[in-house]
């Protein structure tokens, strides 16, 4: 019975052999992207440095806040800072003094050394969504997030050969006791995958069990020496840090570990309403910011970050994937450049309540000007939906399925001998057609890059299969891919150390849900 | 979790005038599109130069049929061509000497002159979907279009802000004898649209008929020395042309009227599976036809076109939305400035039978690359689906919709005292917001492009609204602008002109279905 299916399976020839490969699930991770070709340059040299001297001059001149936090007061003093109550005043120059001493790259390590990933310089390493309290799919709906939910992420993450990072909090755990989420978000993150992934920013004390925990997993010497986490840190835009975020980035730069620092800008909101205002203020900030985790330890990795979206004027809703976000986009890579600093920003981001059409063109607005403005670190690469109120499933894959193409696309164009093709030119002639030619023959397989989960077949055959739309496909397609996840190998000591860790820490409080 | 607070944070605002202002209908056009950003350079000079020796060296050694077409062999055995059977071999230097006279902008006017169109330099004019002999709505579905349906389409185009260009084929009317549909086509573009159209192109009897409808239109002595239709003449690739689309393009030249002439590539089938070889076939191509438009009558406008797909190699279907096709658009932008050509590619590309999400992906993809490989002239720009098959009733405002946001990105940024902010930057100092201050309340109606199609609304609002994906928005905007349509006003004697002059065209001949 086996050998006459086999042989059945046999007569359908390459075409069955290609499907068979196609449904059957690969766990392969692509390496990070190297990218090949140019940033696009948006802004001129003049534009540039006119922007660059406006942040020097908020800084001298307006300064900014640090709130709730004396010992990062002291330390300003000491740097040379203008201090006023709360209100830090840098004089021209000091913050890009003290940001030379950040690396504009450096290693993120995994606990599969094969997984490691190299954030700056040409680079970009994709991670998912972070934050949502929600979460979506076609069957359930919108609903609270749950650390059964959260989990599935991390698996679907494990098992998406385009991302190259487990993320963090890649929906909110709502089920858990807010004081205990990072230890289960955590553990999941380091028990489902072997992707490298993000340290809690949610209390300076749950930034310390990150890194004691990621000691566990890679050994403490280890921890000591490397970075195993890239971790966010938000500013609380305009001009403001405030004791939480900065107690977190001071844990993570004392211990070497990464940290994005990012104003948080919905434009008209958080920033000016224009696209060199907010450039001017994103600029002041990050430099701010990145000076300070160099007065905690000089050389400590940090990324800068820009999360930007407009306001919708009529209803105060932040929108996605606009050509204002894109503008402040690739601004802030030429200024991220310019710093010597690795660049975080972009994402998978869309306003839409639904995993449709406008999510898909929001979407790939934002992906787009993510790969070519230069981002090193790309949050939110998947999954996100409903301006990062909701993590969709559907979504998560969809998402990354198109970062295959960014791949694609940053291999740029090789033109040599073979890919000039003269020959096949030549070979077929006016009139014919190359389908059958010896080039195609020999480059087909890896010429172009193929979706592996959009329909590309005869409308006849796609009504026929339901006549199904991408949710439907997606939805399929993530009930296979949880079907067949496998979790990565893991030493079964690491692992009830781990547990152990968590269960210490666990019963050492009592639960607080806010 | 932080990020997805303060977007609730930056709810707010609102106003009962602004919503009435967006339910009415504005039947506005936009000026098409003056870049004031740079161009995407995905290629250096080497790799330029290099594809640009190679297209010299098929069309020397390989060379080009003119098929069925004894003058044009003729002609060019006259420019000095090695002219063998219908092989024509074009000693190097030849073509790019011939295109010298092509002009690198020209005008092409309107009835309503403020809709006249400037097609080249740093310009991009909008024109719809071209050629679906199916047509697909929510509520009908998939079917054989009309003129009835083509009546439709041309009226959207019309109502279409961003949309510079009323197009051609905007579907088949195959309900129409194929010898008599360009005359209900032109009457419809000429009648219920007064923005630029094109002419026909499947004989050459028929592009005369446009010109002699173009002379009634705008009258005889004005179509003589200016150009009132741009057309589009495909390449029969690889390296043929047809009697019928050479016949066509011999009318508009000798008559001073644009072709775009268009290699029609699905790489792999009809160009070698490479990047870099099917660029050069497309500029070997391009240079072959532009020239010889340029013999029949030197100075008149041409386009270098590029319609280009990738072809998924399971089911030899062509592929939209990919990473090749826009590797390939950008290059062929390079060598279109490089030849001194105004450029034609991209568009609203999609493989999907739906305007679902897959649909947006891939169509935001094609648009983006569009916009920065330095398109002047888009077809397709709206209304595409399933690979060119189908034209869609609601993808069609969706596109028309994005479309605005390319208008926004192409404008820029400007970098002034205004625009930087300082001023608001301190009125609203550390931990204040800018919904309030006087730089925001200046600047919020200009300051963000928002779709008038996307839902933007609270989850709550969209909810009670019936949680209406995509395709239902646009379906209820179809039926908007459809109902409020109103037709451009016309000279009486004109319109009985054109009526008379297609029913004495009809009347002169029997049906034909094919």
């Amino acid at each position: 019975m086996a050998e006459a299916a086999a042989r059945k399976r046999a007569r359908g020839g390459g075409g069955a052999a290609r499907r068979a490969e196609r449904t059957s699930v690969r766990v392969e991770t692509a390496r990070y992207i190297e990218r090949k070709i140019p940033n696009f340059e948006l802004l001129d040299e003049e534009a540039l440095s006119v922007i660059e001297a406006h942040a020097e001059q908020v800084l001298e001149e307006i300064g900014v806040n640090f709130v709730n936090n004396p010992p990062a007061l002291a330390r300003w003093r000491e740097a040379g800072a203008d201090v006023d109550g709360e209100r830090v005043r840098l004089p021209k120059g000091l913050a890009r003094s003290l940001i030379s001493t950040a690396p504009s790259q450096f290693t993120q390590h995994a606990r599969n050394p094969a997984r490691n990933v190299e954030i700056g310089g040409r680079n970009l390493v994709l991670a998912p969504v972070y934050g949502p309290p929600f979460v979506r799919d076609a069957d359930g709906g919108r609903r609270y997030a749950t650390i059964e939910d959260f989990r599935k992420f991390v698996k679907l993450g494990q098992m998406s050969k385009w991302l190259h990072h487990s993320g963090g909090t890649v929906c909110e755990p709502t089920d858990i006791p807010v004081n205990k989420r990072h230890l289960d978000m955590l553990l999941a993150h380091m028990t489902l995958s072997d992707k490298p992934f993000m340290g809690s920013v949610t209390e300076p004390s749950r930034a310390q069990d990150s890194v004691d925990m990621a000691g566990v997993l890679f050994g403490p010497d280890f921890v000591r020496d490397n970075t195993v986490m890239t971790s966010l840190i938000n500013i609380n835009s305009p001009l403001t840090f405030d004791d939480v975020m900065m107690g977190a980035l001071e844990v993570y730069a004392a211990n070497m570990q990464a940290c994005i620092v990012s104003p948080f800008i919905v434009g008209g909101a958080m920033a000016p309403v224009s696209v060199a205002g907010t450039l001017v203020q994103v600029l002041a900030e990050v430099m701010a910011g990145v000076a300070y985790s160099q007065l905690v330890r000089p050389g400590a990795p940090v990324i800068m970050g820009a999360f930007v979206t407009s306001i919708d004027m009529n209803s105060g809703a932040p929108t996605f994937g606009t050509p204002e976000a894109s503008q402040i986009t690739f601004g802030a890579g030429q200024l991220a450049r310019r710093l010597g600093l690795p660049f975080r920003s972009a994402g998978s981001f869309c306003g839409s309540k639904l995993p449709d059409a406008q999510a898909g063109y929001e979407t790939a607005n934002s992906l787009n000007m993510g790969l070519l403005s230069g981002v090193n670190f790309m949050l939110h690469a998947c999954g996100w939906l409903e301006g990062g109120l909701v993590s969709s499933f559907e979504k998560f894959v969809m998402d990354a399925d198109q970062l295959g193409a960014l791949h694609k696309m940053a291999q740029g164009v090789s033109v040599n001998t073979d890919t000039l093709a003269i020959d096949a030119i030549r070979e077929v002639g006016p009139g014919g057609h190359y389908l059958g030619c010896s080039h195609t023959q020999e480059n087909f397989k890896s010429a172009f890059w193929r979706s592996e989960l959009f329909d590309y077949k005869p409308y006849e055959t796609w009504s026929e299969e339901g006549a199904r739309d991408t949710v439907a496909l997606a939805g399929a397609r993530v009930n296979r891919l949880l079907q067949t996840y496998e979790e990565p190998m893991m030493d079964p000591a690491v692992r009830e150390a781990l547990l152990a860790f968590v269960a210490q820490k666990k019963a050492s409080m009592p639960d607080a849900f806010s």
